[in-house]
């Protein structure tokens, strides 16, 4: 854990240099806009430990697996976000010697995002070895309101300093991802072009064939008169425009880099060039401060529909903020074949594009805080993958079309291997589903099941019955080896979680069909053939639905984790010596296997998807019981237990979940934010306050909301859409107030009592 | 499975050349003589498919481990055997085109091994463009007499052909491992130099500085008339000699090319450029002939010793044969730094040198064909590696003097890198204290209990006795995240095999901790104070010995694998399709794992270690129980199922594994003895034999014999050591002869009668 970010609601601050801190800085202040992504790097040279990284939503490389021993099954390639072009880089020479921070102590640093504008700044101060002192401040946005742009301001200011200053702007595709298993460069068919209009770069990828190109127009000037700059010899790879100005004190030099980054997922190939130079030309025109102010106001939309307010507690408000300004900045819901990143566009790590974290996590919050469609379209990208997901089943040995979502992927197609994960993991396919009923349950879309919901609903049932088998020992269904939530568990059988949200799956597919078979005759034949689907199908399904074996303990009342749990020796993490932990960097990989300890949450993992389905003592023994054996080490973990320690009314253990959900990469709480920010937990944390503390759910289609309070807060706001209404909830000490913006009026169970709002 | 080699009761033979599998036939005619070896490569340039291969005795480079996602625990590296100079090779130009049966389709072509005088022949003849033929001759031995040589000699006669034919006898050692993990070149600090009394090149490994050098002196005759040769400009890796000469009809070109290689192993860096050239002199002096005749005298030293003659079956018969020839060329037991990698000299798969197989399967081939020296020296290798056991042990988290032998090693360090063996397949620790049981059975040398072997004994029980847990749900100890001998489980729960071998391992050590204490006081107060062992560890191992969990089922009286296994869906593998086999190649990997199926023997290997522990009626239960449910997809299944199903009276079954182990590389079973022999389960073969169908065991102290035949077979013979007596064993249809050759006379149970000998 780490503390040196500055408290503050709207701003992450640096306030001075920590070159130890510096990758862990550069995914902090990470920018992006949906369509591509920087990482928080320095403009200008620096030769210290830094992780550059510019990425390209869509834009992926299959990187050959790399494994010690080669298991049957696995896939051939991982598929990798891709490391492009630096857009930002400036080399700054001062009297021929270069800036770099990593030689020169920087005075007055500090570094702050602004996250209310998406600005993130920089100043500092340096002493040139010729004497006085040059102050830099640097300024840079990726354009929200039009994605294919970007934007980047220099100026340095000369106190007693004279002396040459050169400035050189460039674009450089010689990059290399850093997660490369074999070091190979993943870009080819390099091009370049330098000239008074703008130069550019552009690359394809290896295999994938993805062109992106990059263009920037730079303007310098000198106590505001032009400076002009020349064009060095272009290589393949890099182009630059050379700047130079005598300062003397009290001259300001400025350079405006205008930025353009286009792929081929929204520009042909051969329609960049002309859109590029065109769109470089239209941000000439309309000035880097008209632009800013664009972006400013894009912001403000987004901040609007999607704040959080919280009174009383700044570490948590800016928490809360951190997290919503890193989701919308990575997704902005507007095209079915993008997903979430777990790093997003902040680094390398876990390479693919989209785990199930999407389902369990970030559907929620974009369901909460945006237009249905954005959640729509994250459920409608795995429609389209279901044929791959059907011939990753395949691979496996599954047969007739059952599906079997991959563990990661770009395209549909699994990426991941470690077979503990690849091929035993498969609780991811219970997540597909649940999304699905997620989706139904806020929007009321029940209109989703025509249209591709029910197929996927299918895939995955088969999947299931064909993934069980029956234990004539035990005369029920079970299912053998397998990975849980809970990855501190490996290829173990009968594990609740995946039984019980198979059981799920299989009933939730036998009532959509019925109800579709009943009310849409000619859409289900539709289905029915497309599938072909057989009748006598269903009669296994509901065999296996009832005859699936739940691990319990008859003793303690509680359903356990999987076959053998209580074989374990069972203490809570309090008796653990500090220096042990986190155990997944101090404990070898057995003695995690065969302890206690639970990585995430598992069997109340399922209570939380489930809730209504378990009283309130059911659940608080469950909690009571496993929460204790709990580290944490996922991500994904306290976010669930927030929820439901909010729930049954522990509003203490809720925060203290909540704070580390909320500022787990601004505190540095895993010791691993320096690889990339935890993009999709963050949408957890979100989801800690509207379904932990606001209490948000649905039950029988009926909104219900039990506001709480944690200690210091004095109150919190937030907007919510709810099956076409977009409501404020605004929640106090003693009050509770929810106001209609849009939408027809509604019932809404608060604290247990019906209102109509 | 393959079918290309002739039968023959002496040699291996290849009657026509197979380009397609000449990686098999390169593993297959692979030569060695315990100090290095080389495979079957051709001496001349080959640009087909093939792995070029000369590794020598104990050199090795710690490879950078390669995973995918890396386990806390894993080692850093993976020592593997190093492929080295390459001291075969001669060009021959002809007219000067190179000679290539890549290109040039030989006739007559036969490579042929003679087993007996440890000779690879090769002819073949080619039609040169110019016309006529030349009729090519190959033989080359590694001489087991003076093994730090080995001699080749080639023979070019010309049959119609006028011409120019070049022979350019070489070292190379710009070679690499194709298994390298990351391409890297293994070796630096090369030396050559080329003289009329014999050319050399030298080189270090890195990081482990080991120092191999070779060394040839050529000599060419045509028409027994010496040619001289030419030294071209050698380079830092290569030095060769050229000879050049023209032919005419009739004539004969001859190349003897002797050969010396040493390493740092035994010959100190700085004195082996004299050993080297004094070596190669000496060479020349005593001449090929002698040379030779002196090799073949030693092989039949080793045959005298080890040969068993199978009357009856030819393809029985040259089996064994292959599986002894290879076992004393890979380790001739002179050296308690050596030991036997599964591929020996044969090839690079599984890199590293030592698994448990030397104790399983190894010691009791060399307690029964060599002296008792030989198995000592394999026990002596653990027990100077018993501190890095410890280490390894440490790494894990286990603290006080626990052991933990690795799963493979060429140091005592660790090098395997899949967290379910690596961690989890501790069971290897079983075995080295097996083998030191079982070498005292059999050798009656109980004093290897105070020369080591209780060292071992108490850290192999202390490693047991941390890594059993008390469940208070079964109220006994378990063993929890193990996998046993059969590979087709991972991380389950109580594995018999595992839970009964460590039961064994505490009861052996405190038995031997007793005995030790009663009648050599002096030595066990050292070995305490050298163990730090204090009294009360004993309490507990006993505790945990009386009290550990065995599965078990009622219903079918047997014994369980794991935890568990009565939820499968048990099915004989003779229901499973054909295109299915073998599993390991078809199905992905959580199938297999949650099949059936097994791998390789597991409670029957327990059941074949611990045999005088159960009935006959209990063995034959389990064998009727699991066999049919094993896919024998290890080298190590058959032979121990052979000796089983011989026990239980069994014989075609018997016959059937025995033929599986002793051609499972000549007719390559397995489909990957081009990655090399699977060396150690040669030891098996020869076991299958003498502990299967001769029925040999030692019993309370007595030599038990109860000799069967398989169908087909009227006889088989051969010779054992035990307890200091030296006996030939000769088994007919109705007869049983055993001949002491040395020794006193003993008492021998003969089909359950006592006969004195």
């Amino acid at each position: 854990m780490k503390d040196y970010i500055q408290h503050h609601p709207w701003q992450v601050i640096e306030d001075r240099f920590r070159p130890e801190y510096h990758e862990v800085s550069e995914s902090l202040f990470s920018l992006g806009n949906g369509r591509f992504g920087i990482r928080g790097n320095f403009e200008e040279d620096y030769s210290g430990k830094s992780l550059r990284g510019a990425y390209f939503a869509g834009v992926y490389f299959p990187d050959p697996t790399r494994v010690g021993w080669w298991k049957n099954g696995y896939p051939d390639y991982f598929a990798k976000v891709l490391n492009g072009v630096n857009w930002i880089g400036v080399h700054i020479l001062i009297n021929g010697v270069a800036l770099d921070l990593a030689n020169q102590t920087p005075e007055n640093f500090s570094r702050v995002l602004d996250m209310r504008e998406g600005i993130l700044h920089r100043s500092f101060v340096i002493r040139p070895a010729g004497g006085g002192r040059l102050h830099f401040r640097f300024e840079r946005f990726c354009h929200l309101g039009d994605p294919d742009t970007a934007a980047i301001q220099i100026e340095v200011r000369s106190e007693g300093f004279t002396g040459k200053v050169e400035l050189i702007p460039y674009l450089d595709f010689d990059v290399h991802n850093r997660d490369a298993n074999y070091g190979d460069q993943f870009w080819e068919g390099f091009k370049s072009y330098s000239g008074d209009k703008g130069s550019w770069v552009s690359a394809i990828t290896k295999k994938t064939g993805f062109t992106v190109s990059s263009y920037m127009l730079p303007h310098v000037t000198l106590n505001d008169n032009p400076v002009a700059g020349q064009h060095p010899a272009a290589t393949a790879t890099k182009v630059a425009d050379n700047f130079a100005a005598d300062l003397h004190d009290g001259d300001i030099l400025r350079l405006t880099k205008y930025v353009v980054n286009l792929t081929n997922l929204y520009i042909a190939p051969e329609a960049q060039q002309e859109i590029g130079h065109r769109k470089l030309s239209e941000m000439v025109t309309t000035g880097y401060k008209q632009l800013r102010q664009n972006h400013i106001k894009a912001w403000e939309n987004i901040w609007d529909m999607a704040d959080i307010e919280i009174e009383g507690s700044i570490p948590a408000q800016q928490g809360i903020r951190f997290n919503i300004f890193h989701l919308w900045q990575t997704y902005t819901g507007e095209d079915p074949r993008m997903n979430i990143g777990p790093k997003g566009f902040t680094g390398e790590k876990y390479g693919g594009s989209t785990y199930w974290d999407t389902e369990a996590y970030c559907i929620p919050f974009y369901l909460g805080t945006a237009e249905s469609q954005v959640a729509r379209n994250l459920l409608v990208y795995r429609y389209l993958h279901l044929p791959k997901a059907i011939e990753n089943a395949e691979k496996l040995g599954f047969t007739g079309g059952a599906a079997l979502y991959p563990m990661v992927t770009m395209t549909g197609e699994e990426c991941h291997n470690e077979w503990e994960i690849t091929f035993e993991e498969i609780h991811r396919n219970g997540a597909i589903v649940y999304a699905i009923y997620d989706y139904i349950r806020y929007t009321g879309d029940a209109h989703y099941i025509l249209e591709g919901g029910l197929e996927v609903l299918i895939g995955v049932a088969r999947f299931w019955a064909q993934r069980v088998n029956f234990s004539e020992d035990k005369q029920a269904w079970v299912m053998l080896g397998v990975t849980g939530p809970n990855e501190y568990e490996n290829n173990v059988n009968n594990n609740w979680y995946t039984n019980y949200i198979a059981r799920w799956c299989l009933q939730f597919a036998l009532k959509e069909i019925d109800i579709t078979r009943e009310h849409h005759p000619d859409v289900w034949a539709d289905i029915q053939a497309r599938t072909c689907f057989k009748n006598e199908e269903t009669a296994q399904w509901k065999d296996i639905a009832d005859n699936i074996y739940l691990p319990f303990d008859e003793d303690r009342q509680v359903y356990l984790q999987q076959d053998g749990f209580l074989d374990k020796v069972l203490m809570p993490v309090s008796a653990l010596p500090a220096k042990d932990r986190p155990l997944n960097q101090k404990w070898s990989w057995d003695r995690i296997l065969r302890s206690c300890f639970i990585k995430q949450a598992d069997v109340l993992q399922g209570m939380y998807f489930f809730e209504d389905q378990f009283d309130l003592e059911t659940i608080r023994r469950h909690f009571e019981f496993y929460e204790p054996m709990t580290v944490h080490e996922s991500s994904l973990s306290p976010c669930v237990h927030a929820i439901l320690a909010a729930r049954l009314g522990m509003v203490e253990k809720a925060n203290e979940m909540y704070l580390r959900t909320a500022r787990l990469d601004l505190d540095d709480y895993n010791n691993d934010t320096e690889d990339g920010l935890h993009i999709t937990s963050m949408a957890g944390t979100w989801m800690a306050v509207v379904r932990g503390f606001a209490g948000v759910r649905v039950r029988d289609g009926v909104l219900h909301l039990a506001p709480v309070l944690p200690a210091g807060w004095s109150g919190f706001t937030f907007k919510m859409h709810y099956r076409g209404r977009y409501l404020s909830i605004e929640a106090g000490a003693a009050t509770c107030r929810i106001t209609r913006l849009e939408g027809e009026p509604l019932e809404i169970d608060i604290y247990g009592r019906r209102e109509r709002v």
